[in-house]
């Protein structure tokens, strides 16, 4: 039994945000200090290290299971399957529902069920539930629609990666800039006609003293004291800990694989930071003695910023669709999806096309 | 290879918020109208309904992923396993931690990355995720970790449900007097020694119609205007809905497990509501024209309160430690599991102890 991923879509939300839309931000150090530069010089040192030109925000109408229902559509007409043959909808996010007028967040009913609803989708059969893994959530999706193909209690799992970040950003933090909002989808099922597919995975939780490197705090402006808390994180312990561990478990899944290195066609890797990723996908072939061949590691982050769970599932469709220059993905390439985020959780996969 | 359960544990906060406690509080219709009753007596009303009589609050400096640890160290010392062997710690919850002084959930990291930092897990290769599934969240995670272990991801799986939804409640819905915070977790692996385990499992998302009978919605006292929301839920629609599907849940899950209705010693039910508990599990043994058996059905609602995810992990581990009076579990017994809630969702595990 083969397990692959017979369909995509994705939705590339249409309020682009541009780097000079950041201009008028009064950036602060995260102690509340200020920054002795102006703006214009922050935001083009943002962009020399993080790739990141402009990034997308959700309209304020929608929210993350609007824009999931979106991506799955596409993915459920691009598999060719029907939506009531779907045995299960995993959904990851981090953050839920946040509207556009509020600060909370909104998972009862999970993003699943509410995804479920909006696809119009009668099957009560079809088990729908949310994953919270950080980042990687889309790869851990994945690979748990795969335990359940195994096992036995699914043959076609829908899973989505959806994450509307632009409601959680604390505007005096330069790391702002980074996040975006997005969704991909992908169909996962069993075939018996086709070769190839998921080969093998990797995951870990790196908690011990890494828990928090990501997490919820204040703004850095001291002088509000709402309470209120957004998307925060200690960058550079971030990339130290990312350039150690996330090569090391793209090498253990791509070692289980059996497959060499040299037949890696492309590797989608999490558009976490433009410099950061290079540096993992260099420090990996180091691992093997070798560079990092040109235009191995296709990059959408430029346009579309960091939209979590929504990256590396949006990045495939884009490239299956001919939608990103230079770059494509033929039947029987192999590949790897790649990812680091919150936990902090590190995941990777193999892949047959 | 069997799939049991091979530790337990829990974690019932020490504040006790009693019906009394209630009487001070105003108490409106969710139209905002005025309630011609007392509060007396409604709290009276409701506790003929639910059969609450008092309910656990978490402590203020404590949040869902401290009582999560907590259970979980239990279920771990039950087990008679090292920490470092857990595969996969997943941690059903629908709210991530709510601070005290807060109206905004936490996520990011997730639930059980937090919970893996506090048991001071080191092995990364244990991963750590939180599943969104509404109440019957801990019978999905157990089900999910029987899938992990078929397909040969797993061996060991921590499972965790808990819940502090005193942190979300409306002081004005007399539905506020239901909700309660707690914590069980059990311990999920493979054995070759024991005999039973997990026989079948039934699960089902009914979101057409469905989805949003729980919801986040705004208080009921109308000259509040700030925006914030809190658990809602359409208490009649559910309880009708409730008892459709729930009992054919059961008897399809009992089915497919091959084992004869006579033979099941204890029905553990999601502590939701004690009339509405009473009407599903009677109305299952109507199903195979039966009158339901004295005692099957432990409740621990009268003192717990319904706690969400927590109340069936720790209704188990009460009484196998003899905690609940007249209640008991034995080697050899089948039971079952059954859960329905926000989703809307349903489960049900058929178990040999």
């Amino acid at each position: 039994m083969n397990i692959k991923i017979t369909g995509t879509g994705s939705y590339i939300p249409s309020n682009i945000e541009r780097n000079e839309d950041f201009h008028n931000h009064e950036f602060l150090n995260s102690d509340g200090s200020t920054i002795n530069a102006p703006s214009e010089v922050i935001v083009k040192k943002f962009k020399a290290i993080t790739g990141i030109k402009e990034r997308r925000y959700a309209k304020p109408h929608l929210t993350t299971s609007d824009i999931a229902s979106f991506a799955a559509k596409k993915a459920i007409e691009n598999a060719n399957i029907s939506k009531e043959d779907l045995d299960y909808i995993i959904v990851a996010h981090n953050y839920g529902d946040v509207k556009s007028d509020s600060i909370q967040s909104d998972t009862v009913p999970s993003i699943a069920s509410r995804v479920k609803h909006l696809l119009r989708i009668e099957n009560p059969k079809c088990v729908g539930y949310d994953l919270l893994f950080g980042c990687p959530g889309w790869i851990q999706g994945v690979i748990q629609a795969e335990a359940f193909i195994k096992s036995g209690i699914a043959k076609k799992c829908l899973v989505i990666g959806a994450e509307t970040l632009s409601r959680v950003i604390d505007p005096f933090d330069r790391d702002s800039m980074i996040y975006s909002d997005g969704a991909g989808a992908v169909i996962v099922e069993a075939t018996t006609e086709q070769q190839g597919g998921i080969l093998a995975h990797e995951a870990a939780t790196f908690a011990l003293d890494e828990a928090h490197f990501i997490y919820f705090g204040e703004t850095y402006n001291q002088d509000i004291s709402d309470n209120r808390r957004y998307i925060k994180m200690h960058g550079r312990k971030i990339y130290e800990f990312a350039l150690t561990n996330v090569p090391m478990a793209m090498k253990s899944c791509l070692d289980k694989s059996g497959i060499d290195i040299s037949k890696i066609k492309k590797i989608l890797i999490h558009q976490a930071n433009e410099k950061m990723d290079e540096a993992i996908v260099k420090r990996f072939y180091e691992l093997y003695d070798m560079e990092m061949p040109d235009g191995i590691m296709p990059m959408s982050i430029g346009k579309l910023g960091n939209s979590s769970v929504a990256t590396v599932p949006t990045l495939y469709d884009l490239i299956l669709n001919g939608e990103m220059d230079g770059q494509e993905i033929n039947k029987g390439d192999h590949i790897m999806f790649a990812s680091v985020g919150a936990g902090m959780n590190i995941n990777a996969i193999v892949y047959e096309v």
